[in-house]
């Protein structure tokens, strides 16, 4: 079954919005063992129906997302029921739940909402709970068109509860593709090309992937052998071990979370450099709350002194960014938190270029236990946002592998 | 000028890399009144070849990400050479780059790096400051290719440093689009257009966009006519007020910093159920520190009470999400931090339902400053991540709308 995805809207060309779709339907539809062969994005407006015409030639199953609001740079509806010859036809059904919706939140619905609720002839509607436009599916000649509303909290629910059911139905079993992806920590794509490909040819028939991003690397086989992939894992975990820190899509937030609520350790975050990051990702992770306690952002010295009682003349002796410092915090943290393990990070984010001793790029992490504490010197060189990411990865890293210990 | 963008990397299909090179790549090309008609993403591998063809036979400017990496699924650099009838050449300039880049991190190079010093014939090649695969520019009968690594840190020094400059000179003045977007808070997209629309269409020929996110919406005017374009915001400023909380792609946490730091405040937070995003938010615009002085994660009750000292009574009464906790949360942070203004907040994220007195969805904010107190209480339906930032953006614009004051 080929697939394409057509997302519309100027607003992902003129870079107003990031594009998750294509990725979320991606991982969708991979558990299905389907792969979208090819994903467009295109302006609101007549460039929607060319691309529509030319995926209808390729594709097989095409997915569109957007272009099924209210307002008048919305015409995905019109056009999708155009080229399948179906009329439009109003569906009070539909007004009602739409207006519903506007009750439920006390606000008068504008008179164009009304345009949501008109549906082209023989489509299946695909209710939507968290919003006002419903999505459609059309089927012709045996290829299939679902229209998706874009906002991801109304498209996600949809797809998970109309979609992904009738298209299990429709291709039966998996199409026998499987999948692995090996998530790994402080080796570049290069170096982890050269320890497995090779070893691995011999070991069944891979296609080979590579992501990198700063200091890590997603290593993805690819098979029609389910076999050959679980031997691939224990060559692959043999030659890397530790270095692997998730698989699949799993988080390093989340399989920090999964082993602390595992060993019933409770965690506390002291962050200045990284400004609440470390705890932002960790509570992102529902269930968090059961071993993630809290934490301090000391960003400036001032708060490094009042909240977690940092002398000022270690401060001042060895600057905030030094092995005495973090230390101290993640110490301290422990202490007043009465928490099982803190992590502290100190470091210079930039984009200011920093000093020659202290450049932008230097980072400082503390991990401490009731037992011990050991600090980390990491020199990250990147931009902002890039070190604040890099930087809590380094941290949540120290915890996972205390965590793991036996 | 067309332009297209085409992404390769199975890792963006199959969701493992969410594609933030189109924005991106949009933002910088409307600055110089370009836009692209048309992106696609394709897998690694025959279907990087069809789209280049297809591309260059409706584009005048194709960019092309990724592909260039020394891995066995790198092939951009291949295919680009061959359809534009180049050889590759090696380039020993290129290799002691490389060498050095490694030498620098204390790394040995693999033998496969050796492949990103091949470059076509004629090529213009771009430097890669941040990594080891050089950019190409490349030119025939009036269409320009240009290849640039996938990596974000990679890519963005290239195209803006060697890349835009090439680009301004080729296009010569602006194309005469002009462009401005209204970032407006607490407004549906229906609402807006009701509002904005029929009025604007008799004060100049404008293109109208709307983007909308949970409890936002971005309005859009594009026209030729700078002097409509004043006039509108005049006209748009005049209906919507103080719901426009930024314009353009100016973020809300920068909006907050720079008003800040205009009125030298300087700010703190108590987050429990956002558990960092708002710091992290702050501390990602550069220059945060001359005005953010830190903040407290007080997740669990026990932070609560040991970091923020709130009252255990307070909370067994109240709950941890009410009115009074909110409201000492944000007091006691001004209080020990000495800030001049502090923001608290504590809901229900979900995705476990909560009561049926607090659902999921339930949030109080409050703001304290030195002379008073202001709580507000919000539902926000969501899911965890969307209710974490919209939580964040409530809070946020409180501390906008203070700074923005008389």
């Amino acid at each position: 079954m080929k697939v394409e995805v057509i997302n519309t809207g100027s607003e992902l060309l003129l870079g107003q919005v990031t594009n998750t779709h294509v990725g979320w339907l991606g991982r969708s539809l991979s558990d299905l063992g389907l792969r979208i062969d090819r994903q467009m994005t295109v302006p609101d407006g007549p460039a929607i129906r060319q691309a529509l015409v030319e995926a209808l030639e390729r594709a097989d199953l095409i997915v569109v997302t957007g272009g099924l609001g209210p307002t008048s740079d919305d015409i995905t509806r019109d056009v999708a029921a155009e080229l399948l010859g179906r009329k439009l036809v109003y569906e009070p059904a539909i007004m009602a739940k739409i207006e519903g919706y506007f009750k439920r939140r006390n606000i008068v619905p504008a008179a164009l909402v009304k345009v949501q609720a008109m549906v082209p002839e023989g489509a299946l509607v695909l209710s939507n709970d968290f919003g006002t436009a419903p999505g459609l599916l059309l089927e012709r000649d045996g290829k299939a068109l679902v229209l998706l509303p874009g906002p991801p909290r109304e498209l996600k629910p949809m797809w998970e509860n109309e979609v992904l059911p009738w298209l299990k139905k429709r291709i039966g079993l998996s199409q026998g593709e499987h999948q692995r992806i090996w998530r790994i920590l402080g080796l570049g794509e290069s170096r982890v090309q050269e320890i497995l490909e090779e070893a691995l040819k011999g070991k069944g028939d891979f296609e080979f992937g590579y992501c990198s991003r700063p200091g890590e690397v997603d290593f993805r086989l690819i098979t029609a052998d389910a076999g050959s992939l679980k031997k691939a894992d224990l060559f692959i975990r043999s030659k890397l071990g530790d270095s692997i820190y998730a698989e699949g899509d799993e988080t390093m937030e989340a399989v920090v979370i999964r082993a602390a609520t595992k060993r019933k350790r409770t965690l506390v975050t002291a962050e200045s450099c990284t400004g609440g990051l470390l705890g932002n990702r960790l509570t992102n992770v529902p269930g968090s709350s059961r071993v993630f306690i809290g934490g301090w952002i000391p960003y400036s010295n001032k708060l490094k002194e009042r909240q977690l009682g940092i002398p000022g003349g270690l401060l001042k002796k060895h600057g905030a960014v030094s092995e005495p410092v973090v230390v101290a915090m993640a110490r301290n943290a422990l202490r007043l938190s009465g928490a099982d393990l803190a992590v502290a990070v100190s470091g210079v984010a930039g984009p200011e270029p920093g000093t020659k001793e202290k450049p932008a790029g230097l980072l400082w992490v503390a991990l401490a236990t009731r037992k011990s504490t050991l600090a980390l010197k990491k020199n990250l060189p990147t931009d902002r946002e890039t070190y604040k990411y890099s930087a809590s990865q380094v941290a949540l890293d120290l915890l996972r592998r205390e965590l793991n210990k036996k």
